[in-house]
């Protein structure tokens, strides 16, 4: 029987999605299963709402030694740039704390101080949760449901991209690990300018590491890509395959009409003075065939060294 | 320093809600935490839109040794359970799985279809998802968020029971161990017959057991309960002491003013001939003082008997 370790995780994704079967589409549907959020239509003249679901797993995300308020953070701030992948802003928040009965109540607030902190920060409430416990010795878990919204005409997919496209790439990759996947600031309001001024074909977030989400983008857009590995902004004292492989940059993998980019540059630097971006390669006719590297969540190889590392 | 286990559920919960704050009401908030789900107001005129995410995780809401189809059928019930006890049905689903690497595919697959099936059974739709990988040796957790919708003018909270209101309750309680904890059917048909016919003042599931649930529904409605104990419709082969505190029934517990009730009763067993509907107590004036009893998921005693029943 085939495990989960055989098996990455887009294949599993891919298997879970056929698995619902060619259902007739649901109530409102515009964009399902596949895309950083579902976008739906709840019958608003302009906007789509986004939803989005997400957790994040003691041992496998953060560390148990990690402060509830950086745990917090990080739950949430995963979620709102999913939003910001889309074109979208986060409204309301559902949270779901799943503990063993042992921790300390002063922890799971000082958790509920980090969501909440990184929730107002970008516009959002928390308008309920759950609690729940696991057994003793189970590991601890944080998952996040929200709404969002995006403005019908700045709705960007992954599928968007078109051969000849440039890629470009917020901020710098790698080196997550020290910090930057607990306290990274998910780029909303970077994603809320592109939209208006520059209209990205295509747009995700990265979470798992260049390497496997470049390709996602490229296969979703139907389409092979050129990566110049030269040009990956890299993290200070990063290598070029910790800039691909590490994940949880959390910037944004953006792909441009090349007809459309003139002026970007510096007008991206006059708004955005403190942050990179960078024109990393392109999207090109063919089809689209993975690197390696990146995190998979199930891949036998990767469980080996649990806990020690940040995962998207 | 105080550990979950030394708190209950409800306790836990109010002093997470503290610890939101006094935040500026989010966008479109109608109804936060505290309720079966949050309500928010998307811009639909004669609607409002629901929110609610839950969880089970194994060993502690099933049994590793259950069907996949079964645990994704509850997964998915629970919270149509809840849209149900707003006077709402649920419209799009989104799914989180987080198990260890070395869990077969195709029991995951097999939860897919359970959960599958239970969204198309009650009209929703599973719109996106998430998988993660926990530890080896971690415990495998199913989370569900989803929105619903209610008509606005049928909406029915916990908090809106008067004094002198007739409790009733649909179904038999207790024994839900013995398998019905997996295959219930929400009572989504029994809510929109009563919303639309005979508008309960309040209502909600019953997840914990009536001891626990009970004295929710009166303290949020600010108010005190008589219960009629030899009224309890008890599940065959169940004591009074079960119908109150084994849990996870998922029927509803209904207030009903006591001058609205002429014709109820027999024009639900014309509606539901097979689905009982009881008059077991009434709101009185006063403060609410919880019964012992019910499933408190963090309590110390409770947590003796990991893995063994059935935890709503």
């Amino acid at each position: 029987m085939k495990r989960l370790a055989d098996i990455g995780e887009d294949a599993l994704i891919a298997s879970l999605v056929e698995e619902l079967g060619a259902s007739e589409p649901s109530e409102g549907l515009v964009v399902g299963p596949g895309d950083d959020c579902a976008v739906i239509d709840v019958g608003d003249v302009e906007r789509w709402q986004l939803l989005k679901t997400d957790a994040i797993v003691e041992g496998v995300h953060y560390a148990a030694a990690t402060s509830g308020e950086r745990v917090g953070w990080k739950a949430v701030a995963r979620v709102v740039s999913d939003f910001a992948a889309m074109g979208g802003t986060p409204s309301q928040l559902l949270v779901t704390i799943a503990m063993p009965p042992n921790r300390e109540l002063a922890y799971v607030q000082s958790i509920y101080r980090g969501l909440q902190r990184c929730a107002r920060s970008f516009g959002a409430g928390i308008c309920g949760g759950e609690t729940t416990s696991v057994p003793d010795g189970g590991c601890a878990m944080i998952s996040i449901a929200g709404t969002g919204w995006v403005q019908k005409d700045q709705l960007v997919l992954r599928s968007g991209g078109e051969a000849g496209d440039v890629v470009f790439v917020t901020g710098r990759l790698g080196g997550s690990i020290q910090g930057k996947h607990l306290d990274f600031t998910p780029r909303v309001e970077e994603s809320a300018w592109l939209v208006e001024h520059f209209k990205p074909r295509a747009m995700m977030d990265l979470s798992d590491g260049l390497a496997q989400d470049l390709p996602r983008l490229a296969y979703a857009s139907g389409l092979n890509y050129r990566l110049d590995h030269e040009m990956i902004p890299r993290t200070a004292g990063c290598s070029v395959d910790a800039a691909l492989q590490d994940g949880e940059d959390f910037e944004l993998l953006i792909s441009m009409p090349s007809n459309k980019i003139a002026g970007l540059d510096s007008a991206w630097r006059e708004r955005f003075p403190d942050l990179d971006l960078t024109a990393i390669g392109s999207l090109i006719p063919g089809k689209c065939s993975p690197l390696a590297g990146g995190w998979e969540h199930f891949r036998s190889e990767s469980s080996e060294e649990p806990g020690a590392s940040p995962r998207g």
